[in-house]
């Protein structure tokens, strides 16, 4: 019997419990999981940072402690934790990027949202073009851009992907630099923004930029709000030079109830619900390194905590 | 030089005699391509219902009927036409069925009509489920039905496939006969109708079938408008048994202005656009047959007269 402290917060215990059983159950492993484990007898410790244990010496014999947070800044720095620290690398997360990228994409592409608001019994076909005449472009080939670079690409649409430092990928139009970001803006009938939250990518999409699209290219920003300079988006839409914008991040969440994203009709608001960390998923990463960990195999997603990730 | 009598209506005409053209001649082909042959010199006759042509028995010498479109029902029955029938398998039109099929599906499976319908400034973020604990149900493993089932096994979705008879297709879950069809209802979160229109086939979503459905199951239909038993997709929607119904195809079409689907608030019409050949790629089929029918090779999409596609 191996005992597993759940420290990650009461409600995260509602999500999990269920599903890290299965997983425990599937990966043939005897597991005794609890919220209230005594420190000198638990094996591992499952975290998210809001927990209320922030003392890990007492927890000698523990083998590993495994974060459900990709980020792990905020434990990293805590001089008690000696134990090996994995931060979650959820495929799960990705997964559901890849679906909602692609399902937004597919609705812009085929016109759903004027499908729904033809409801008059007016007849009148008109079929979407192939997506190999649609062209998308993804600012940002990270993990996440990447992945929904490649499904697009596999549907059959003309895919560019734009990175600060150069990529080679299979089927993908690669550009980098300041030139390259221009191009890729040029041919972005469909316009997908998962670029990382640094300094440089601040107001990536701003009054400049913009006027690089097509008139009436299509946005959709699952990555992060500060890609986006507001006001100018705002503009671009009461022009036309954006005809539409589907967005899940934003600068304050949750969007606040007056912003003038949530009352636009050229704007569709989703509450950051592209990518979540999926306990299902989740739970067998878990799994998986305390079966490595029992048999002594290395650990996954184990943090260097000199570098800090 | 070889006689084509194009019998497909003036509006095919107009999109068609390019592309025909063009086709004809990368394929080496010396073809006399007309609106107005003589029934006794024409060697083939390009057809779509849309035609004036319904009596097929002075074209003694023609090979080979190659009609414009998928769905032969309106012309198997023909009882003068004794030639050879070619349905149209236009890669255009598979790959355009694709990607509207992915796409709902991604509708449904997203929530994106909620989303849609919850712009009043409240957040309440609640992501959907991954594919992978979706499961999609493709009545009909033709060539479209197939393809729909690769795609949306590809994204991750949980796919099973009926068809009358057994198919065996990688990562589908493929099930046939009575029995089979009981259990690809049983398992539709989503259920997607791609059978042909045939005796056989004529309602199979009724009364009876529907209530094998999980409660609140989604509906999309690209297949044909008779394969569901109106009043009794009318009365699921009523009573929650379906949820939701995306209808591209009705046995009256345009839909009637007056009729129920145009005002149901759980009924999505698409003007059968859907499914589309274009006339580039299914120019460069017809080719294709002619070129076969002049050597002697077997036809392509050869219709069986029997089974009725």
């Amino acid at each position: 019997m191996t005992n597993v402290l759940f420290a990650a917060g009461d409600k995260n215990w509602d999500s999990y419990q269920t599903p890290l059983k299965q997983a425990f159950s599937a990966a043939n492993l005897d597991i005794d999981l609890r919220q209230d484990h005594d420190p000198a007898e638990t094996d591992y410790i499952i975290y998210a940072p809001s927990s209320d244990l922030q003392d890990f010496s007492p927890f000698r014999r523990c083998k590993a402690v495994l974060s459900l947070w990709a980020g792990v800044e905020k434990i990293v720095t805590n001089q008690t934790l000696a134990q090996p620290l994995c931060r979650m690398v959820d495929p799960g997360l990705t997964q559901g990027m890849i679906e909602w990228v692609t399902g937004h994409t597919l609705r812009y592409h085929l016109g759903i949202d004027d499908n729904l608001a033809s409801q008059n019994g007016e007849w009148k076909p008109k079929a979407a073009p192939l997506a190999r005449e649609r062209r998308v472009t993804i600012l940002g080939l990270g993990q996440l851009g990447q992945a929904c670079a490649k499904m697009l690409a596999g549907i059959g649409f003309q895919v560019t992907g734009w990175s600060r430092r150069q990529k080679d990928i299979e089927g993908i139009i690669c550009l980098s630099g300041d030139a390259g970001l221009k191009t890729a803006l040029k041919t972005a009938d469909i316009l997908i923004l998962l670029l990382p939250n640094t300094a440089e990518t601040e107001n990536t999409l701003n009054a400049e930029t913009i006027n690089h699209l097509p008139k009436g290219a299509r946005l959709i920003n699952p990555g992060r709000g500060t890609l986006i300079e507001d006001a100018a988006l705002l503009s671009a839409l009461d022009t036309g030079q954006i005809a539409h914008a589907t967005l899940d991040v934003f600068r304050v969440e949750p969007l606040p109830q007056d912003h003038p994203y949530w009352a636009h009709t050229k704007v569709t608001v989703t509450p950051h619900i592209a990518a979540e960390t999926r306990a299902i998923t989740a739970s067998e990463v878990i799994a998986e390194n305390i079966r490595r960990g029992e048999i002594g195999l290395p650990f996954l997603n184990l943090v260097d905590r000199g570098a800090g990730y």
